[in-house]
């Protein structure tokens, strides 16, 4: 079982990477870009077969380790 | 027009943030995950209607800039 989980900041926090990479592309030409924002994904395979119980670890994993709740926020997508 | 671009290390390559997160995940009591991947998500907004050419200007974005093609492999969706 896999486990997509996206972790991104937080609307209202300043994404200084995305800011970064935006003013980057517009030096390099690409003056169509509006906004970017850079946030992580992390890819976990692991052994549960229930894919419930599996996607409550994920989240507790999100909670305790992969994301910083007071700033950022995390989406988890569940694949067989 | 919204693009998501997505950066993984190529196969092969060794993944040490991935490698880090799958340990702290171990000694955290999550001793179901098998492996851990950790790649960079970028959300670009851009003012382009049409999604192919839109799709080709990301591929460029990439190849020049979002991603190192030497050691990094990347996928692009295209969002309306």
């Amino acid at each position: 079982m896999k486990a997509v989980v996206n972790v991104f900041l937080k609307n209202g926090v300043l994404d200084s990477q995305g800011k970064a990479v935006h003013h980057a592309l517009s030096s390099h030409g690409f003056g169509s870009v509006h906004d970017v924002r850079v946030g992580k994904q992390i890819i976990i395979e692991m052994g549960e077969n229930n894919a419930e119980e599996a996607k409550e670890k994920v989240a507790q994993m999100c909670e305790d380790l992969l994301a910083n709740t007071v700033i950022e926020d995390y989406t988890i997508e569940m694949q067989a």
